[in-house]
């Protein structure tokens, strides 16, 4: 009976599970090794203790992998990345591209084929958010100051990784990956994920709000669920990840005002599929594999922990905080995760990796893993020792570096204007994006809607006239928001570009004229960009024109109402960021 | 690609389930009846929307189940059921048996085949717990005194419910069943039970406090669930179902002192898969069938609601409880559900029934359903309404009838008397039961352990006598005590049965010997036993009496040693049991 089968397997890993969890607490070693070990000692490759359908398992842990990265978004939050610093991000930014260029060079030198190698280097350039995060708490230094710079670097990792799994995809399903190719990519994701986000914040924080207003659990935690699977589920259909659409999922919702009721509702579900997760990665390991590719994988293992240790730490430093604070983030990097097998499983399914590299990322995992808290344990130790070792001079020079970086900040008058031009551009970008987005969801309805519109008899130009005038009405309030921002740029542009003391007389009409130059010259790069994006949908000329003139007209008609419009969207997304930090989610005692 | 197929279909199901619960929240509808019925509609037989691999959706329900039963077990508890009292036991199982026997020749009168009658006696006894509970607490009625005993039908109906899933297996398998078939099952079932919650409660409670004092959810979680599952697989290895194994691994964490955290804890999980349960059921619906059986399904959901309404009231009724109490609960435990479907899938998927019955099943518990809510609500005014057209004779019948009762009630000395007499009898038969056990696990090491013996080079004779010899030593313990208590039995007895009066001068002597005979007796019966049980092990007959001879002189030397062994055993049983009340689980705001 397959039914049996199906539960006596999960049960056989539960129970395992349980027993793991039990005994690594109570050595005090990392219980995500203890899971994986389990697997391995569980596993079909094991005589004796076999589990049938690994099938089933599989399949169990991959709803795992939708849930971890769902609370993964949920912790992450936007507030969140925004607290990060464009600095952690920077430093997160270079680590991961010197441990993937360091990993993919090193499988060259073992003689691997390119894509192995490439592989390899995304399999070690990711850090464990769980493996971190627990480590902190373990060894109880999650409240002091340098813990923040390992979440700040762990969030930013997280969108690393996501950038890395749509290209690794890309790149496995299409063979190689031209420039054009991943600059499409990017963009493609780019534009999903903004957009997601967007339309997310506007409206997820306040249907879980909403629900969370019923009072029962049951109902908030299933519609949650609901949303993170459907998430899951769209950004499949899109062509992405079903581990992105959980994050995004997530990272929207934490915006929710009962984050901190979802949290601890969907922390459980987490905790047991992250155990199926970890167990099955133990599952799919030959020991005899293991035991054949020890060298490398050990070897492979320093690499990641100097290589991480080394690239967080001199980022750190570099960002002007002081050597123990670097030292100890850097220790806390050292180890590689959940992100690893994600990527591992993403080249055996695709069939593009050899089959050795799997058990050597779970090895080399694994022995990071069983390092971690010794690192973090030591971490005080070390930054003494090499407080000692370390010659006067340099000392001098670190502190001298943390001064001269605290007085490079912009001065009080221009950083205001800075972040008032910054934001103006920011917006810009944003409606530009929604327009763009507006204008390929018609593209797309055009080339798959094709039935649905033949059904009702509308032919091809009606089709195109159409769809071309929804999108173009649609983006209206977006296009009035562009020029009004453009205005107010091109206002503070002249303000400041144009000085009075060397136009003289002429200052205010050069003013005028900057004013005006500008919002026009975003109006014409806008319509060009329009044209181009609706060239697939566009209708004949006439046709094209007339709706064009009756866009004009509608734009002066209802100016007022669509400004009103955007700012009362715009004040509901600023409303979902900008509310008060959550309460922590209540803990039982 | 299978795995996302695997992931679509549960996003799918998942998302449905999420939009179901907020709509039917919303409508103050039950949301179980939500998600059956948004099962029908993105199910495999409606066009459109189809979900690809039903079997996955399947095995996710099937671990639904799991943990339903293991959550129901964890709000069961052994305490709850010696609080229910013997009155509302009896009245579950006339009760049940009534609807068993109505539904039965329901069944016939349709002209359906002997099995499927069964199957539909079986489906309508069941009342839903999970219907009723949240009725109860969604028309805000659960602190009525009423709600009570409809808690304590529900319990009951619980352990019905699981004799009758073991017995229907057992038909299903075995084609019939004889009284003497029957008899075995139950026993065998009466074993299992009553074993594993005593080894249980000597060992899981203090395994999962000992756990929950590292204070981290994840291990606590994941340990627990490797119990429920860990008890799952050994009642599937047993031959029962793996609802009973999780079942009383529930009941027996519950007496866990942390039991709150537990249930705080396992609750998410619970409320996820019920509602892929719930959905799953929907999924296997084809509305076209409904349509076809909507007529019997009326007449059969009539009966349900009637049946269980007049049962269940005139048995709380004749318990001596008020008409308006009474009506309460009959009307609250008006609905069929979850057994009911874990009953049609096993009549399904041992292809004994036929395919109408499934569907039928399911419209009769969405009718119920949908009515419950209704019914509870009018409880009152039908109560109100009775009331008034109920003749005054009636009423002082009534009344006098649960005065009558009241007096009934044993006095003060018997009382004290019959509850040491009933206490002893007790411990007797749990002590009998535990030796039994031995011998059948060492039956049963005999039987299947052949391999293990032969490569240890052990032949038959030498097997038996080791066996027996171990079984009989760890049995000497329950031997003793089985002897000390049927001693004071005996003077129990003596003290009662024998009045001076009658005997005069020989009171004394006569006292002595039945206070002597009755141990002695047990200990006949209980050496018959042995020898009965032990037949397939025994070893040859010098070698049983030798090993018989130093039994009783190990009895003799270690008397004291092993009185205090049972003693220590024994209390920490009853230490288990009769902890304070744990205190009520947090919930978060």
């Amino acid at each position: 009976m397959h039914e049996i089968g199906f539960i006596r397997d999960l049960a056989l890993v539960m129970l395992v599970a349980g027993a793991t969890t039990i005994l690594f607490q109570r050595l005090r070693q990392p219980v995500l090794l203890g899971y994986i070990l389990a697997g391995v000692l569980i596993g079909p490759h094991t005589p004796g203790m076999l589990v049938a359908d690994a099938q089933a398992i599989d399949d169990i842990s991959n709803l795992g992998v939708v849930l971890l990265m769902f609370t993964l978004g949920l912790e992450f939050s936007v507030r969140k990345l925004r607290e990060v610093g464009i600095g952690v991000l920077l430093v997160a930014v270079l680590e991961v591209g010197l441990m993937l260029w360091v990993g993919t060079g090193m499988g060259r030198a073992f003689g691997w084929k390119g894509i192995d190698a490439l592989f390899l280097g995304a399999i070690i350039a990711l850090s464990s958010t769980m493996v971190a995060t627990r480590t902190l708490k373990d060894t109880g230094k999650q409240a002091e100051p340098f813990a923040k710079l390992v979440i700040g670097l762990l969030v930013a990792e997280d969108v690393l990784a996501i950038v890395m799994l749509t290209l690794l995809t890309a790149l496995a399903v299409g063979g190689s990956v031209h420039a054009g190719t991943a600059f499409a990519v990017i963009g493609h994701l780019g534009l999903f994920v903004v957009v997601g986000m967007i339309l997310g914040l506007l409206l997820l924080p306040r249907l879980v709000d909403y629900v969370a207003g019923f009072g029962r659990d049951e109902t908030l935690l299933v519609s949650v669920l609901g949303i993170c699977f459907g998430a899951s589920l769209l950004a499949a259909q899109m062509g992405f990840s079903v581990a992105l659409g959980a994050f995004i999922a997530g990272a929207v919702v934490a915006e929710a005002r009962s984050v901190g009721r979802v949290l601890h509702l969907v922390e459980p579900l987490r905790d047991m599929f992250a155990a199926l997760f970890f167990v099955a990665i133990g599952l799919k390991i030959d020991p005899a594999m293991l035991w054949q590719y020890a060298l490398p994988a050990l070897l492979i293992a320093c690499v990641v922990v100097v290589g991480k240790t080394l690239a967080c730490s001199f980022g750190i430093l570099a960002l002007g905080h002081d050597a123990r604070a670097a030292l100890r983030s850097g220790l806390g990097m050292a180890q590689i995760g959940e992100f690893s097998f994600v990527i591992a499983t993403l080249g055996l399914s695709l069939h593009v990796t050899s089959d050795f590299l799997y058990p050597i990322a779970v090895a080399v995992s694994v022995l990071c893993m069983a390092a971690s808290p010794y690192l973090n344990r030591s971490s005080d130790r070390v930054a003494d020792g090499l407080a000692r070792i370390v010659p006067r001079p340099l000392h001098v020079l670190l502190d001298s570096y943390s001064g001269w970086l605290e007085n490079l900040g912009p001065v009080n008058e221009n950083a205001a204007l800075a972040a008032m031009f910054r934001r103006l551009l920011w917006h810009i970008a944003i409606n530009v994006l929604l327009v763009v987005t507006l204008f390929v969801i018609g593209a797309y309805v055009n080339a798959h809607g094709w039935d649905w519109f033949s059904r009702f008899g509308i032919q091809r130009d009606l089709r195109h006239a159409l769809i071309w005038a929804c999108a173009l009405f649609l983006s209206l309030p977006m296009l009035i928001a562009v020029y009004r921002k453009a205005e107010a740029l091109g206002m503070l542009l002249a303000e400041l570009g144009i000085r009075e003391r060397y136009t003289g007389a002429y200052t205010h009409a050069i003013r005028k004229v900057l004013a005006r130059m500008i919002p026009l010259a975003t109006l014409f790069a806008l319509a060009l960009l329009v044209g181009a994006l609706g060239s697939a949908i566009l209708p004949p000329r006439g046709v094209a024109l007339s709706l064009l003139v009756a866009l004009v007209v509608l734009a002066v008609v209802l100016w007022r109402t669509l400004v009103k419009l955007h700012a009362r969207l715009q004040a509901a997304l600023k409303e979902t960021l900008d509310k008060p930090e959550p309460p922590a989610p209540e803990h039982s005692p």
